[in-house]
This record gives structure tokens, C-alpha cells and sequence, in this order.
């Protein structure tokens, strides 16, 4: 089967951009995955990312000169591609789009916690991650760093919302996730399955993160992260085994939870 | 001496508000630091941290409930303190100001390099990070994980501009650092005081950061990051005294600068 040949738009109001359309309004409507809804993949990286991570694709938008430079995704696409120039790109979508492609992609069904728990050996657990850089960086540092999969909490932002995919330079494709619709109750399936939880805490009276890790280091693992500013709830902390810290200096009191997360996952998969 | 009164404004072009006005357009015009500039410190916490590290206040900007909030400050300032709505401190600002103060501080004179190489053990040295977030970024996780000073190449972004001072918390004011004016012609300096000097890469070939950081528990060291994308130019990776990476999974290849940073200073911290 040959692919069709990509099609030139030049009308912002042409129906069939209409995934690309008023992105940023309707994008911050998505927080949540929806079952059976799209999400954008951007830059040719990020793209072919999802595509090989067998994310389907529903269409392209590309500028002139992207068309040409991804010419083999377009030969192979079986999805339409628009060609458009950069002015209508932004126009349609309401911001810059950086290195002149998008891909509107189909989501796919989530896997359940209990798939991930049972072959997964290190995991990141999100406790209301809302901000969509972080919760983009903490899953390309996760991914890096070597965890096997991430568990969200039930008001965790969307690692598929246009912004997370890009932060994450679509990290948020291979590293598997699943959302937890019980909280911290869901916890409870964590340890159940055999996973040691360790909650990241700055708080006087925890362990250094390096000697809990050092002294189980057959454990499997699952590093629990608050959100950035108020950090872990009680009711997240209590449900942990264990209150782990990353030592501080300059009497700095906590890291960006990006931040903790690599850390935390470099000193998980490296213990001393 | 008692501080004057704060001062109610309800005129947006009102020139006492001169320092505030279209902050994201006149800051972006600064991307090194002018000798006798200015810069902003937004958020309560923020502005504290630029008093305590000595910046001379030349106004605040305070929406009424945050003059009633930081009233212990408003009573210590030796500057003018202006008081306006939210929606006024909006409109002169142009951007939505986060927790409704901002600080109009005196920049101070940058040390010189050989002032922070004479003391400093551990240093980061920034080449052509011109991400003002990631600048920011590095600058808390360097502070909170033991680094004695930043170095900067002469095209990195200002630490003290508004997006790398929110980021970083104000750890770009309780770190110091100073510019490097000759590039990479100044890592001579470095190595000259001492300094081993570690690149970042994630290239092969280089070494288990942990293992080379292991071989020399003593070593002063400098841990040399470039820019996200391109990474290190090959002339600052030949400066050099060893190229060092930290191990990666899952096929990512390379971690964001400041999540690389973050381990980095972690690992030089904490060898095993």
C-alpha cells in the first residue's frame, strides 16, 4: 500500500486540522487521560518516539521544510499529512510550534497497576504531580536512570498532555505507567506485590536515602514523590515503610521534585 | 528610623512603578548582568532570601494582602513599598505575579573567578546554558547538594533574571558564582587553582562518573555541563580533564541539564 501524498493546506478554518486546533484551551481542558482520546507528539524526535513505541497516528501537520526532512516518516505514515506554513501552523494551534511538526496521535487503553507490579523491580510513585514540566522531567530522569515503570496518583497531571510528552523528550512512550484510582489506599497493591515504599521526605528524622537503599539492596523498590511545594500528604507518608532524604547543604530546605526524583532514582540504581 | 508608610497607587502609569513596568520585555533585553542594574525577586520567600544575602532593596510591589502578610518586612524596608491590586500589579507587570510580591532589588558586583577558586572544594561550571530555567534550576540543586560555587561561560543566561531566580528559590543568591570572561580559555584558571575538571557527556568512552569521582576522594573538583541539546562544544570537552557520564537505561540518551546536574553534584558529593 502506497501512503497518500501529503496534502498543502492553506485555510486555518480547514475542518481537517481540527485535532491541532486552539491546542493550549483544549489541551488544559484534558488533565486526565481521556479512554479514547488524542494526544500531540511534537519535533520530529518526539514523533518518531511515539510511533515506535506503536502509539497510532491519526494525522501530521509539518511545515515545507519538515515535510522534506521527515520525508520518510511521510512515505511510510498511513495517516494524513498536512503541509503548511509556519504562520498558518501557529495560527491553527496558538503557539510557536517548535521545529514545525506535529503529530496528533491516538491514545492507547493504560496498563493496570497490577501488570506493572508484577514484573516491574523499581518504580516512581507520583502523589499529585500537577504541574506537566515536572511530571514530564520525572519520567525522562526515570526512565534514564533506569526505573522500570511509574504509578500515578488519581489527581496526578496527564504525562501525555502536549507539554509533559515535550519536557519529557517522550520518555513518557517508553517507560511504562499506570494510574492508581485509590489513594494512598492503591498503595496497598505496592506492597502487597513485594515493593519496599520509600517516601522522600526533607524532614529532620528520615533516612539518608544511600543507607536505606544499601541496606536491602535486593529489594524492590518504590520511590514515593510528593508534589512540588507542600511535598508528600501525611496520609501518603503514613502509608509508606519507610521516610527517605537526599542530604542538604547552604541550609537549602528541598530540591525540585524533577530534581529529587533523579536523584533519588540515581541513588536507588547505584547504591554504594 | 521608622520606614515610611506604604504607598497605595492605583495609577498604572505612575512612575514610581517605573522599575515593574513590562518586566518580561525590558528583563529579556538583560540577558548578562549590567554593572549597575537592577533585578526581581517575586514571591515572599524569595524576597526574603535576597535580603538575607544582602541585595539593597530599591522598592516592593505588595497586593494588600501580601503587605499584610509580610508586614514584619514592610516595617524593616529602607526603600519604598508600593501597595496596588492584583489586577493593577497584572497590568504594569504584564505577567500574573505569583503570590502577589514582588522586590525590585540592586544587583551587586559579581566576585571574580579566582576569588571563588581560592575556597571553593566542588564547583559547577556552566557553558552556554542559556535556559534561564535550567540556569535556575542548576543553581538550586547545586546549592542543595554541597557545591561551593557556579562558574559561567560568558554566554550563559543571568542568574538573577526573574524566570532563574523563581526557579532556583533564590539559591542564585545564597550560591555565589561569578562570570568567566574568556571561554574556554578560563578553565585554565580552574584547573590552575587545583581543580580537576570533569566533563558531562553521555557519550561512550567516558567514565562511570561514581568510579571517577571514587578514584580521587580528595580531588577539588569541577563538574564542566553544557548547554541542553548539544551538550559540551568539542573545544570546552578537550579543557578537560576527564570525561565523565552517568549510566543510562532504556535507550534515553541523555538526561536534562539540570537533572544532570542534580546527579552529577549528588555523585561528586557522595562517593561511594
Amino acid at each position: 500500500m502506497t501512503a497518500p501524498a501529503p496534502v498543502p493546506v492553506d485555510d486555518p478554518d480547514d475542518p481537517r486540522l481540527a485535532d491541532y486546533t486552539s491546542l493550549t484551551d483544549v489541551a488544559l481542558r484534558r488533565r486526565v487521560e481521556p479512554a479514547l482520546g488524542l494526544f500531540m507528539a511534537e519535533g520530529e524526535k518526539v514523533i518518531r518516539r511515539a510511533l515506535h513505541a506503536g502509539y497510532p497516528m491519526r494525522s501530521m501537520l509539518l511545515t515545507p521544510r519538515w515535510a522534506e526532512a521527515m520525508g520518510d516518516l511521510v512515505e511510510r505514515a498511513d495517516a494524513p499529512v498536512y503541509v503548511v506554513s509556519p504562520a498558518l501552523a501557529e495560527r491553527v494551534t496558538g503557539f510557536h510550534v517548535h521545529r514545525g511538526a506535529l503529530a496528533s496521535m491516538h491514545r492507547t487503553p493504560l496498563p493496570e497497576p497490577g501488570d506493572l507490579l508484577a514484573t516491574a523491580r523499581r518504580l516512581v510513585v507520583l502523589e499529585a504531580v500537577n504541574d506537566h514540566t515536572n511530571v514530564g522531567a520525572v519520567f525522562r530522569s526515570a526512565a534514564a536512570l533506569g526505573m522500570d515503570a511509574v504509578l500515578l496518583s488519581p489527581d496526578c497531571a496527564d504525562p501525555l498532555y502536549r507539554r509533559s510528552v515535550k519536557v519529557s523528550m517522550g520518555a513518557v512512550f517508553s517507560l511504562p505507567y499506570a494510574r492508581l484510582d485509590r489513594w494512598p489506599g492503591g498503595l496497598a497493591a505496592v506492597r502487597d506485590a513485594g515493593f519496599t515504599l520509600l517516601a522522600l521526605t526533607p524532614a529532620e528524622g528520615a533516612r539518608d536515602i544511600a543507607e536505606a537503599v544499601a541496606a536491602d539492596r535486593d529489594a524492590r523498590v518504590a520511590l514515593l514523590l510528593g508534589a512540588e511545594g507542600d511535598g508528600l500528604t501525611p496520609r501518603a507518608l503514613a502509608a509508606a515503610d519507610a521516610r527517605v532524604r537526599i542530604p542538604m547543604a547552604h541550609g537549602i530546605d528541598s530540591l525540585n521534585v524533577a530534581a529529587a526524583a533523579a536523584v533519588a532514582c540515581y541513588a536507588l540504581a547505584h547504591p554504594r
